[in-house]
């Protein structure tokens, strides 16, 4: 699906359509009290996320291009604003977990309203300045799509009765083959995005960049390959960590990735909470929900570094493949990382942390207008992650896009791959 | 309703039906959004409420009393354990409204399961000790009747689209009399439980206290005495507080009692978040949810004290009445204080805090087993508050009833009414 | 030595010199740095105490009463406030130790200059209501006496390299005798400071309390018999804690009174750090800086109870006696406790908790004026301790004297004394 | 001075003599209290960075160097330890304030006790490794130079009374000129040490990079002009700032640079504290401790950005200037920022804060040993500044020197200059 400025308007209704619904069958599982509940700052309840993604077609489409449109509620643009502050005031994100009211058939109503005078306006054909704000509120749903799925997994993972979001078949992998390296020679080479179909702001201007020699592995790196760095007291020698890592690491007790715990029945094998309940954990899969710290001590410790974003957009642009994408034909069951197979395996599965801080290309200029905000407000302190994960809309990502967290964030669907120099 | 042990079996009967029947009407205007969410530690979702009473019975009556008893899903004895360190570990009480699952239905079909057994098992007849349990959970379910009105109102405060509980009339009050005073010459007197009737552990055993002359105010004070009260500076004027009142009005930046917050529209007058929704302020109520702090802030203001524990109980035993009560057959609306009428009004409406320190009475014995933890170690740290409240089930207080909260809290339906030396 | 106004314009003068010159002894073994550092809230640097103290008598004294008088510095008014309202705003308690200057030197000379002025007008006689805020100054001073010495424990236990305060020889005790009991019939006694010689306001005025019967342990719970609670689980077993105490044990993770730690060459071996720095625990003292939580659970454990201040003022009066108070004929080496050998022991060595909270008494009466903030505004959330320890200064507590500290608080001399239902 | 290990040993000799020196000489105005006080966790007392700079000899070169060496105090390995994680435990870094223990003159008595050592064996001649680790502690003790005047800074000025660290004239400058640009055309360019002379192991190695056409101002904001950005409303307008930035200025309360703060007599006028006292802000000086958060809002503001490390480091190479450092001939008074006077300025002053997120270069290697730990773990979360500061050491600084802070950091000397696209 390419959401882009140069659809047909019968494509961008029909891709309207498809996101649309896609949010509401991620929350079909969901009962009133899951959709309401937050377990901490960074979640958002599922609820709050279905009202969301509309607001951003009620302010930024609706509101200011259609002189006839009434707003649902006016109190909406309160308590839907996720952080724009162009538009005005809005509720406290810790908060959101204490709002009971509206309910979720409330919410129901609201999308459905918005959806009425969206599909009527986009059955008129739109000016490409709105199109294009339409293609990007359907991005930004995309992009909420999996954050209701990450968010979710957590708000689950809190309760001691391990609910189940969704049943499904464990995905069928295999054993991965044993790491390779691809290597490359460096030189300059050019990053960012080509200008055709969409991309956000912060994958602008493609410029050149200078690569010293540097290989990349040829997968992620497996949770068998994780227990060895446990065994080996990973999560209890500092020196493999960096210093804001090794306080963080501490402050949380951490010893295992999020969602890992041992088996009440024998401490000395692990299970994993996924959105299929909890079950054992399997070692060929693609380690998840690490933070960059534990990524950059694993790195450390065996002797490796993690890749820059450069590096992993050259290869990955020549080479990378992947499927294993939110609702791909190939993906069974609930969203969860499977084991590798192809030895070009860069895309899905699981988003990967590289080495880069999330800073402004060069020459980068902000989107016009409020979206504005959209990016380019959260260039410090975050670190970028490429590539996509199993609960990424599947066609939402590019070789070029750029995801970001802190570097202490566990929730999304984080893995790593290792690189050297060359 | 007298749920003593002295009761037949169908009188028990027929108040476990009664009070369990009550719980259900209470929880009926809310969904399942409303009913899981926790707006503080303090407060626990209703769904957790309706829960927790039930636990009661299982774990304390039918668990260890009926030997076929199958407990309805064992994890509930960890999740809805309040805090009864005798009988196990327990889920964390910030936690509560972390909880999605079990949602409201299937907490409807706990307390439907439990309530089979129970009602069987009444039908037959209880041993005298056992039936002083199923009294004793009764009135727990009562006290729980009132929390969960408490917690929905924080709960609905917060939201800002000031949700209605349940839509009603304002209750009729008319103008209160101007404060006359009951006297009293002192001297040695008693208090306590007499041993007739329902009694909780820590209103036993009676005893003699000697008191000097006071006399007690003969109505509390009203929301129209409190704004002369704010009027004249105090809430800034440090010299009215207690040294730790002080700290905790700054540091939660207090200028009005909780719930009270300024017209939008005009910020010199004020409205009042009510279980019916926000309306103007009636001078002439009763002031409610006031910490212990500004209660006794409120006193030194006016140049007089609060009452003792033993003053009030002494004149409430002679002279008290009072009839704002849950389910009163007067009271219209949901609960809300309404303007004393009598110069006898000791009971309902509004909490009066007291000047006494919850402590244990002299030769205090807490009730055997478990049950013990009810109220003895709870006995530091907190006020006394005496006379029920309108959101205290009708039937449910005495002259002689303890209540206590730490005297920072502002959530429960707590007023005051002044005393002086006699 | 009698502070009180009845004393001869002589008198005062001496007692004037005689107690602040002890100040400046307490002092004298420390240095600069030691005198500037605050390592909790709850701690005042030594520094802070000894300008405090004559901050008293220049706000209170001089200031009012001398139209000649001018300040030594105008800044002081505001560092060296404590908690008084009345006399403008101060520097936050918490930040005391992030002042380096004025350095101990300036503060010296803020003493002189002070004592100066001071020896003056006490030269020439004074006005009773002048004379009675001197002797009020001075037993104020007195009470920071304690505090310095509970201050500076703290301040130097909190050193990795465990310094020593002053040296001296541990004191001479012996073996206490098995406790005995002291018995009491009840009835109506009468409690409360007779007006005869100086006293604080919270000990007026005197009052009657109907006791029931009742009896107290002959001495204070010893180190050894504390050692039985903790091998007995008493630190992990909530059956015997208050609810907030069992909150905080945990949360501050206790496992032995504050001060003691674990031999590190044998670690079934406890030591004590005291103010002659670290040594092993002596079985036979009386257990020290213990908080109300603990001493309470102590006694639960025991199948006993805590004293209430009436009862314990009812036996004091009539049969206590305890010399280990500061400065003391008898006390060598720096203050602590030191095993009881008469069977009257109730003033000295340790403040003993009691189970009633710290309230005013029947007709209680604030000081007028400023110094009314002395006493009144603590009441409420604190316990009263009675008896005095080996830090008081001698001739400091009676009787009637009433002590008070938050329940959780360990940095005072805090022990305990068993008590039961006759 | 050249501290490299291509020094002759009579030169090592008289580096270390000079740089052991001035760290006494910038002492040498504080007070035994001014040397203990600790006034936030990233602050250090003044007597901790005397014993740490020493503990650094003794750690690295005389333990592992000097059979016969005897440490001084074996407790120092703990206390003065910073977070060396190979050598062991550390005393924590928030409590460096709590020890009054060991006192300045215990520590006067650890540095010559070192110094004695070391200067026997620099009269002997080093072998180059070893000379190496000498040169790195004196560049390490001049980093801690600069760390005890921010740090002193800090907690004087969080003492009402203003003290002054060293009286002084105000520095001579004059009004800046109007900022112009300095242009460059982009393309593949060097950065990073070229291996002659001293480096830290974060300036290797040296690397290619590619460059868009870009120009930097050529001065450095003024308090002028940051003067306009507050009456524009810098401080209250979203819009300029970073998500993390605007939240950190909201919850500090930010509404100026650190250490402004209004005139009480005209609270339209600014004063500023500096070492020399609270003074009139000069509005032609640079404008200093300001955060990474507050100079790229004021980017924003005015249209621009920031520079990055490459661009900053490619123009420095080429044309910078600048004098302003600690000790420097030309400093008068202690260290201020001056109005710039040359159109080369960048060195001095202010440090710089860039764009560029503190990362390790491509093909980084950290140092071998306990000293890699130098730089290297702290490469995540903090922004690169350049161009050293009026508190730098004269001669410690070149144009690949990296300092770095976290983005919210205000203590240190950090100030900015604009720059643009090409």
């Amino acid at each position: 699906m390419d959401m882009s400025g140069q659809t047909t308007p019968s494509d961008l209704l029909g891709a309207y359509r498809s996101v649309r619904a896609t949010t509401e069958v991620l929350a079909s599982p969901l009962s009133a009290e899951d959709q309401t509940v937050q377990t901490m700052p960074d979640v958002s309840p599922t609820k709050w996320h279905r009202a969301h993604t509309t607001w951003f077609f009620e302010t930024f489409v609706l509101g200011p291009h259609d002189p006839r449109y009434r707003l649902f509620d006016e109190a909406y643009s309160y308590l839907f604003n996720s952080y724009y502050e162009a538009v005005g005031t809005r509720h406290p994100r810790p908060e959101r977990g204490l709002l009971s009211r509206p309910g979720i058939e409330e919410i129901g109503r609201y999308r459905a309203y918005v959806d009425d005078v969206m599909e009527e306006l986009l059955g008129h054909g739109l000016e490409p300045d709105l199109s294009d704000l339409v293609a990007l509120g359907l991005h930004h749903e995309q992009q909420h799509q999996e954050l209701l799925l990450m968010d979710i997994k957590h708000v689950l993972s809190r309760n001691p009765l391990h609910p189940v979001y969704r049943a499904g078949t464990a995905p069928l992998g295999g054993v991965p083959p044993k790491a390779g390296w691809i290597e490359h020679d460096g030189g300059l080479v050019e990053i960012g995005h080509r200008g055709r179909g969409f991309g956000f702001d912060n994958e602008f201007p493609r410029h050149a960049v200078h690569l010293t020699p540097f290989a990349l592995a040829d997968r992620p790196v497996t949770c068998g390959e994780w227990l060895s760095f446990m065994d080996d007291g990973g999560y209890r020698r500092p020196e493999f960590w960096l210093f804001d890592g090794w306080a963080t690491a501490n402050a949380q007790q951490w010893e295992a990735p999020l969602y890992w715990s041992r088996d009440p029945d024998d401490p000395d094998r692990w299970l994993v909470f996924t959105l299929s309940g909890l079950r054992p954990l399997d070692p060929d899969e693609p380690v998840c929900h690490v933070s960059y710290y534990e990524a950059d001590a694993y790195a450390q410790w065996a002797g490796l570094r993690l890749p820059t974003e450069s590096e992993w957009e050259t290869l990955a642009s020549a080479h990378g493949d992947g499927d294993n994408f939110l609702s791909a034909p190939s993906q069974q069951g609930p969203p969860h990382p499977i084991p590798a197979v192809s030895t070009n395996a860069m895309f899905g599965d699981v988003w990967e942390w590289t080495a880069s801080a999330y800073s402004p290309y060069p020459a980068f200029r902000p989107a016009p207008g409020a979206v504005g905000e959209y990016n380019g407000k959260f260039m410090v302190g975050q670190q970028v992650l490429r590539g996509g994960c199993c609960a990424t809309p599947a066609g939402h990502v590019r070789p070029t896009y750029r995801n970001f967290f802190h570097p202490g964030s566990r929730w999304a669907f984080g893995g790593l791959r290792l690189a050297r120099d060359g």
